[in-house]
């Protein structure tokens, strides 16, 4: 069989299944926890993230179950309790979820995700939650940094062939749509996801016909419409271009079409384009398009781009579909609060030697503030779950860390950025066409000042606490602070 | 539902099909080609690669076919004729497969994987030959560096929630344990694999108790047996590991159980677990196994070593999983060859002017040499394919690239790396177990000298040409160096 069936429940770490398996017989299930998805460090050095993922992850609580298979692969562990594997077999998820919708531009330490749920459900669903929102925001802002160098040319994913397993490729390019790929060579993820595949042919295909001009000859009487030629299999400038104008003029001239276009896979892209593109336009073959790809990643497109490389469209694939130069999006799922038998919600506090993983307490409200004059986003905001943010008035934030940095916000839009998604175990969310998942990433991303799009040291985007919750936050930090629990 | 069905047979670059498409209408379907599968770098500058993969590639080319609505989705691209339509849906895989096994060390361009094929057939499978050879060649070479830098002590793979997709999580725990690791969190490689997987608590587990010591003393209560507590939700030394004394004191002791654990994830782990040690042996605990984890790779399991950290057990999470340091195991698929119509083979060659990209041609034949007093392997050797090594004499061999640099091999036993895989379609091979594989990684990485063990600028491990295969390489480059084909 071609298909892999994974039961995705079982996409868990193990200690998910031994916690619970404790939680049931200590009989602590149905102790309502909070937890809430965030991340701490925007990868690359970057001034803020594109959150992606969120339809797998929705998809993921809907088939929640554990089959007989599974429930017999556990009994054969001896760790688990027969009561226990028994709650199993009907286990769904009947909590609550709050995510920023998918294409969000997200900022470090706010929640991306945020799950109310019976102690066992929101601990077992831990694993696949960070997994998918990890993977696909990973390479979500890392597409959005390269199309942000392309300058609005073309960018199309091309790295199947190096993703990091199947859906690494599959679901790699759904999330590089999002972010701002116009396509992708990965034609399953077309006929799954409507991300458009686009391709062309490899130098196997030159190297099958006798000659070049043959393989070219050939390829344009199959997709005269569609005629992108690889001219770099033997020597770019000596061969590949003149043998693609040859057959250029040969097939398609006749039939009327101006349309068409090189591929380059190899040589030095700004001194070969410019060539390239002299050679096309003086042979009266202007519209013809040169692609090029090998190792692009933001960085080396924006040096093309300044040194004047002639490109239309930039095939991008390893170091997107990897996000290689740090292919670890670091989201994290903590416990942030409980309920005690009345209802009421009790903030939690997970301390840590190390300043920066010490998490933010509690059930909270996500608010980002956008100027009334020019719609640009001024500064997140989190509050405690039951505040409500008047934004008729003027508000003086403060940074967290640094108290004394204070800010008057006036004139704004306050805006919560978290949407319910499940609530009591029913999806109440409608999950967006992908289309509008990346119109409403490329609007948002317009949102943000240039500062903090600069691809390397941007502008620290202000994530700020409301007083209260700053207080609570300092409170338990204080009382944890006393030693030993 | 919760499994991701995905047809693998459209997990390929979309230009696989328009050739494929072009080479029907070209009437070229039949013509047998060949295709080398190697790789041109060692990720991290390493000595060899561990090769892995092989597996899922037999699943898929077994599973290869083309659904219904998958023709459906092709028809509706309006780039396919009929015919080639019609041609899929009786598609198989009716080709040759040689491979070496999982588990072999391999070095740069070498073949590890040839397929002999109808062209179609040969090109189709491209993108999911490398994405799977490509992928768990990756985590097995990285998993084999990390286990070899813990010296002989236990190594998890613990990086699920950062892999890049569900693969990246499953089958990157099978790779890593081919690759030396003892088990993984993952539960499902588990189920599925037989890679032992093994958990103990997260930090939620403590948080959700009024105490620490209370949380601590539940999870022995409930697993005396595999009772590992995590001492660093608040402070390590001062309440962690003295309330893991407690509840061991408590829960284990009347039980007469002396095996426990305790587990860090901060802190610097040289100095506390030192001190943590200490407190254990002091109380009588010296069976209890220090386990940590936290940003681990083959570098600071090393320095902590060296700096007598007192470590029983490693957890290696996302710098594993994803192969942080170099994320992108650069596999590449030539064609190295076509038969004629007469069945006589004739060589191809990709030239480029990046020296490095130049392919070797033909259908070779790939050894290892073995020196007989040592067992170490001395050489690989690659030959056209209808040569015979005869190791009973001493042979010459040479630097394909520095041909002065030369060698005599005497007294060595030459072995053929490479198995038939398929042969006109069928199966022929056994898939070995997983243990039998990961044994074999291990026996075979033995045979390494420590030269090319070492992490950093190892010995280059020489993969030589036959006199013959040279000639014909060389041969055909100079033919290319003419220009215009």
């Amino acid at each position: 069989m071609s298909e892999n069936k994974v039961n995705l429940a079982m996409l868990c770490d193990f200690y998910e299944l031994t916690m619970s398996n404790g939680y049931f017989n200590a009989d602590m299930k149905d102790r309502i926890c909070y937890f809430d998805l965030f991340y701490r460090r925007v990868p690359d050095g970057g001034g803020f993230a594109i959150a992606a993922g969120l339809e797998q992850v929705v998809q993921y609580n809907q088939g929640l179950h554990f089959s007989e298979e599974d429930i017999a692969y556990l009994r054969g562990r001896k760790l688990f309790s027969e009561e226990f594997l028994e709650y199993l077999k009907t286990f769904r998820f009947t909590g609550d979820i709050y995510a920023v919708p998918e294409g969000t531009p997200v900022f470090p330490k706010e929640p991306i995700l945020t799950v109310r749920a019976p102690a066992i459900e929101a601990q077992l669903i831990e694993t696949y939650l960070l997994l998918a929102i990890n993977h696909q925001s990973l390479i979500a802002t890392k597409a959005n940094r390269v199309v942000r160098a392309a300058q609005g040319r073309t960018v199309l994913e091309f790295g199947s062939r190096r993703a990091q397993g199947e859906q690494g490729a599959v679901l790699g390019a759904r999330a590089a749509y999002i972010g701002g790929c116009h396509g992708t060579a990965c034609t399953v993820s077309d006929q799954l996801y409507g991300v458009p595949a686009a391709g062309t042919m490899a130098h196997s295909w030159v190297q099958m016909f006798d000659t070049e001009f043959d393989a070219f000859r050939t390829y344009c009487e199959q997709y005269p419409n569609n005629a992108t030629l690889l001219v770099d299999t033997y020597n770019t400038l000596k061969s590949g271009v003149p043998n693609a104008i040859r057959a250029f003029n040969e097939v398609l001239k006749p039939l009327g079409i101006t349309k068409c276009g090189i591929r380059l896979d190899s040589g030095d892209m700004t001194y070969l384009t410019k060539k390239a593109r002299k050679m096309l336009d003086d042979a009266g073959w202007t519209e013809c398009k040169i692609s090029v790809s090998n190792s692009l990643d933001e960085y080396l497109i924006q040096d093309l781009l300044r040194q004047g490389a002639q490109i239309d469209m930039f095939g991008v694939g390893e170091r997107l579909i990897t996000a290689r130069s740090e292919p670890v999006f670091g989201g994290v799922y903590k416990l942030v609060a409980v309920e005690d038998g009345e209802g009421r919600v009790l903030p939690k506090i997970k301390v840590s030697e190390n300043v920066g993983k010490i998490t933010t307490p509690h059930y909270k409200k996500l608010y980002r503030f956008y100027g009334n004059d020019t719609g640009k986003a001024i500064a997140d905001y989190l509050t405690v779950y039951d505040e409500v943010v008047d934004d008729s008035k003027n508000l003086l934030i403060f940074d967290p860390d640094a108290t004394w940095k204070q800010k008057e916000v006036y004139d704004f839009t306050a805006k919560e950025l978290q949407v319910p998604v499940f609530l009591k175990g029913e999806l109440v969310y409608k999950l967006p066409a992908l289309e509008e998942i990346r119109a409403y990433c490329a609007q948002q991303v317009d949102t943000l000042w240039d500062e903090v799009k600069r691809f390397d040291n941007p502008h620290s985007y202000y994530v700020d606490l409301s007083q209260k919750l700053w207080d609570i936050k300092y409170g338990l930090l204080k009382d944890s602070a006393g030693g030993s629990q």
